[in-house]
């Protein structure tokens, strides 16, 4: 089913605010194993709505359409679905008592230009707007089906939720047909192009790639209407899996944090940190998840060498021999977190973020990990490309990486 | 002058993540005085990548890809730029000797599909990719013009501000016309509407509100086209800035962090942070300045009680007495670090970020900051609605702001 979303509005076109609206439908689409295949934003205005709604018709079967429904004499959403399919508009008496009666419960003045809110196209469903005034549209002919809803998200994910995401349901159930199925596996540590060359796609079905900071989720998906059949599929994303091992550490939304946090309450590990470079930001990712007071003791941001060893008991000889980017320097952090907060597992990051402080021997984007437990402490070296953000982002990344290498038995330093 | 975007990426089309590039190209448009007619999103796939081209190219001047030139094997834009312009895709030698040595120079291996990424329309002119491999693409014909950049938004943006805003400068410029101006003034503490009060506004003026988590950016712009006069334009910024005091906490791209780490280095002041519901959250903002280590001692994130007792000095009878989320924890929190690290300046923050914790007493959303100097302790209490991440951005903004305001003389409790 070809679908897509027009987005009227003039304020998200000059990046003033942002779609919201779009990703909601989106998502609220990807529920029903449906993907628009086009998105458009244009303003308000003529001839771009005209040319948007004749071309989405030529296109898709479903419209989506969010805005431009308000009462302001700019409005010329109305008279633009209407030509679209070919219709007159006409005025609906017992919407506009309606209409009416709500201003008048709020105490509100109905200004001229209100009227415009109860002339709909010949033949078009009226989609009730319990959050607001103006009411969504429902159109369709032999060509395809168009919903229109206000601009408001409030209001537009009120009536998509209760009005149109059900006459969607229903017209796939009608057609039968294989639904939509998708499995997102998280992984971390390796390039999308390293995962490509690894990856085998059985036909009917599609993988898509989604790199982020913290790594790269792949998609296995069975887009609507292929012929993959659910035990296919069920066995290609074992396939997967079995090929990456470790290499995936979630399925779904699950966050590196969270597969971390569930580890160590379900071990009863307590965790200190001793930052240096990321400056607690490798504590700020691991307490995002609820609840993370049950595992995480605290940390140190030691940023300054004096905070090193007077905090941490970093021996001031190391500094003086190694540095503070260092691998005896990291273990040390990561030992002396561990032993200052009475922690079971203690992780440490030192570093040089740049764009300053490197040398020929330590350049910019040299990074040291350490983590230290009960049984020893072990170091990873790593070298960063880039800006000083993208510096303390991968190096936040390693970090956690490193700590679930460990809780899962993940041998540390493969596969890189 | 009209313009297209053309997002290109199925990632975005299924909701999965935010169109932020979309958001980034407008407003750098906006500061040229321009802004798109028309946004499009289509998945990297045909027949769609073909139709939007060949749509956008009958429509508009300037076309503006994000997205799609990535090596994967799904890559299919490369071909469609070079279709949408009649040209023939041709091998770049010496960009494919450049985009090796770079993947020599991080010792990455380069796969056989990672030659795509060299192969450009004859004629297309390369721009070059300071923050990654795959570089932007700009075509230009009788027609109009096209550039293409990679979708990694740190890459997108280095190529439209280094490469492709120039570009468009200089056209606007042959064209003659008084050039667009803006002049950003960035605000913190108080809310868009208050703003939006206090602000008038002269004849060819435009004013643009830019909330976002740490405050409300002011665009005062001309644009292009507009009749008022540079010293006009001038004056008015002044009188904003005068009307609205130090609520405007600096210009242009500045940032809180960045105006901190000014006045601590001008008055050669080193700074302690200790940290329970940001967790190391605010230290982290911090040190996104380069050379933040010249006035950041370091920090405590102290996340247990425990850790507040043992390593900040927070007195047991004041854990028992008023808890951890008071004003008494808050003060002692900021005295000890200001103590534990040597430092001039002590910074804390604790409070209940939720879902769970919240009591009838003390809410979920409830957060006291508090600030030590050797004059002296102060702590101010806030109560943020929303859910646990919010809660924490926004108090990491008020300890922040609460700094910047003892920095800079400003009372610490007004205006809110």
């Amino acid at each position: 089913m070809r679908i897509e979303i027009v987005t009227i509005g003039g304020e998200i076109l000059c990046g003033r605010i942002a779609d919201t609206n779009f990703v909601f439908l989106a998502r609220g689409l990807a529920r029903l194993g449906l993907s628009p295949t086009w998105h458009t934003t244009v303003p308000d205005a003529e001839p771009e709505l005209g040319e948007v709604l004749a071309a989405a018709r030529a296109r898709a079967e479903v419209i989506l359409v969010t805005g431009g429904l308000g009462a302001t004499p700019d409005d010329l959403t109305r008279p633009a679905l209407a030509r679209a399919f070919g219709r007159e508009l006409e005025m609906r008496e017992t919407l506009w008592r309606e209409i009416a009666a709500r201003y008048a419960a709020r105490g509100l003045t109905l200004s001229v230009a209100s009227s415009a809110m109860a002339q709909l196209p010949v033949g078009a469903e009226v989609l009730p707007n319990r959050e607001g005034v103006a009411p969504g549209i429902f159109l369709r002919d032999a060509r395809g089906l168009l919903c229109a809803m206000p601009g408001v998200p409030r209001e537009m994910e009120a009536i998509f939720t209760q009005e149109i995401a059900p006459r969607l349901e229903a017209l796939l159930a009608a057609r039968g047909g294989r639904p939509a199925r998708e499995v997102v596996l998280r992984t971390a540590g390796v390039s999308e192009t390293v995962l490509a060359e690894r990856i085998t796609t059985p036909e009917g079905g599609l993988v898509a790639y989604l790199p982020h900071v913290g790594g790269v989720d792949l998609r296995l998906q069975r887009p609507f209407g292929s012929n993959l059949e659910d035990a296919d599929h069920a066995r290609w994303v074992e396939a997967v899996r079995g090929e990456l091992g470790p290499i995936v550490y979630g399925e779904g939304e699950t966050t590196l944090e969270e597969v971390i946090g569930g580890a160590l309450v379900s071990r009863g590990l307590r965790l200190a940190l001793a930052e240096s470079l990321t400056a607690g930001g490798v504590s700020a990712q691991l307490v995002r998840v609820p609840g993370a007071s049950r595992y995480v003791e605290g940390g140190v941001v030691a940023y300054a060498n004096r905070a090193k060893e007077e905090l941490l008991g970093v021996a001031s000889s190391t500094l003086a021999r190694d540095g503070a980017v260092s691998e005896a320097c990291a273990l040390e952090m990561a030992r002396g977190a561990r032993e200052r907060f009475g922690a079971d597992v203690g992780l440490s990051t030192t570093g040089i973020a740049g764009p300053d402080g490197g040398t020929p021997e330590k350049p910019v984007g040299l990074v040291w990990i350490g983590l230290a437990t009960a049984d020893g402490a072990w170091a990873v070296r790593r070298s960063f490309p880039g800006r000083r953000d993208t510096v303390t982002a991968r190096s936040i990344t390693t970090a956690l990486l490193m700590l679930h290498r460990h809780l899962a038995g993940i041998p540390l330093e493969g596969p890189a």
